[in-house]
């Protein structure tokens, strides 16, 4: 038996700042930039990117830190743990997750290099084509993880994206024993089709690690082998207790205890920008769980989030989310 | 006469990235904070409010600099003169004046102050307060003006903002002369009532090397010292030739060679953010009579383009204006 756990979520991830800009097709078929996908990008790409892609705002980003601004607006009590370098654009990141609420008190790293960016691309189809320079964010390792909070949080909700590093794979399987040793759960986000290929037989070896796992059709796909979006599911449901996987606009599914439950996705009259939509849908879930609603219940939660966050331009929520489902 | 003019508008400036959050009343009246107003803050003051306000986007701005966006965003040709830092949020502003066309190659302060923020506190009602820390952008001096700039521009735009230093005074001073003996135009925006109250002498001096005059009720009536709006644009038609006063939500009035033009403002569905209003306004304004427009069409293009600024969050447009008024 555990504990009363005093944090709903704690969120691990790469923490980046968005540069947001809207662009057109032709934009991305010159630059050679694959629509709707994230790829890495180093110094030069970055700056070479940047210097030829349109005016842009700036607003925090990173896909669980997303999440947790997501759990935050909903009313639920999260940390998150990040690598930010001590530069405008890491006070930029801590003050926004701070400002909402979230613990965040992770050591900025100091003369290495800066924040990390992700210079996203809006297409008027409302797709998002992300470009993301990690800079300080990969320097996320063990020594980062303060196991108190992962111990004092219902869940520990690790991000795929950051499997692109050594260090960061090996603190992802540490706050997953400290997590389970402290009868905790643990959540993953497969976040990227490419990650998941990059790093197969690494997250298959997670997975046994994992409570709750988030993925996309894609994501799923890869994992799994499966061409089929009901096979892919079927086959996760066998290596995981909890498997949410999304399907854009048809929805998702929540698979759990040998029943399956088909969630729509919420309306939303405009779409403006899709970036953040898996990260909402994972918040209004993973909030729904530690607030001991059902699973299908959870599951709308996450379909609202997800569809607020797609209504305007930015990766966080800009309506209190907790108002939004009362 | 003077040669054609390679450029429509040159703006000089206070080279500004934009901390916009929205508030409400009860955190103006807990901080202090002037409604509606522009106070200048120094460092320690910058951080404090900042980690106590909610958290927000960042989008460059600054006075001329969005003047100058709206001219780009209608069609016009325009240069630009403000100084940042060498630091990340300087190269936003960089990347974001020139990714929209405007000519900007003001060298970077290096190891002094970092580049100008304001924090802009936006309440329910679209009104914004804002919070200035000037850092580098109030070390522009005479250094910085390119001469060569200044003679190929039909209107050079001074911002009445800069007037905070001495140095950037006499740079305006300087400017001004430049564009005189090329046969140009000068323009000046009154930027602030607290501003032109506290350098009331100097703005009345330079008044008398201006061609074209900008100023809302507040700044024209502290000016003028009358307090009726219409004898504070008669009072100010003596010093000027072109004068064009706005009066907020009731349009403005442009007064020019013995006419008064009573421009209405342009119809908004509902307004979100005020931030920028003025100078989109004389965006409008500048790029009509550049165009060879008559002052009453000029005057509709910068309620049009005014309207468009307000309609959205961020002190620049975010459609293109030069569609939006043909």
């Amino acid at each position: 038996m555990s504990n009363a756990a005093k944090l709903d979520v704690l969120g691990v991830g790469n923490a980046i700042v968005d540069v947001l800009a809207e662009t057109d097709d032709a934009f991305l078929v010159a630059e050679g930039i694959a629509k709707g996908g994230m790829t890495l990008i180093d110094t030069a790409r970055a700056n070479a990117l940047y210097s030829r892609m349109p005016a842009g705002i700036e607003a925090s980003g990173g896909s669980a830190a997303n999440t947790m601004a997501g759990i935050a607006s909903l009313g639920g009590k999260g940390a998150y743990i990040g690598k930010v370098a001590n530069d405008q654009l890491g006070e930029v990141f801590a003050h926004d997750i701070r400002a909402i609420g979230v613990d965040y008190r992770t050591n900025p790293l100091i003369g290495g290099e800066p924040t990390a960016r992700c210079l996203i691309l809006i297409t008027p189809d409302a797709q998002r084509s992300m470009n993301t320079f990690l800079g300080a964010s990969s320097y996320l390792g063990e020594a980062d993880l303060d196991a108190e909070l992962i111990r004092s949080a219902q869940i520990t909700y690790l991000e795929g994206y950051l499997f692109d590093r050594p260090e960061a794979k090996a603190a992802f399987f540490a706050a997953a024993r400290i997590a389970h040793d402290a009868g905790r759960k643990v959540a993953l986000t497969l976040s990227d089709t490419f990650c998941v290929a990059r790093h197969h037989a690494e997250f298959t070896q997670l997975l046994s690690h994992v409570d709750i796992l988030f993925a996309n059709e894609g994501e799923a796909g890869e994992l799994t082998g499966e061409k089929d979006f009901d096979a892919s599911v079927t086959a996760l449901t066998g290596k995981c207790p909890i498997v949410c996987v999304t399907h854009g606009p048809r929805g998702s599914v929540i698979a759990a205890n040998g029943q399956t439950h088909r969630i729509a996705a919420a309306p939303v009259e405009h779409v403006v920008d899709t970036t953040g939509a898996g990260d909402l849908y994972a918040a209004g879930v993973l909030y729904g769980i530690t607030a001991g609603l059902d699973l299908a219940e959870a599951g709308r939660i996450g379909s609202l989030a997800a569809a607020e966050v797609i209504s305007h331009v930015g990766p966080r929520p800009q309506r209190s989310l907790k108002a939004l489902i009362s």
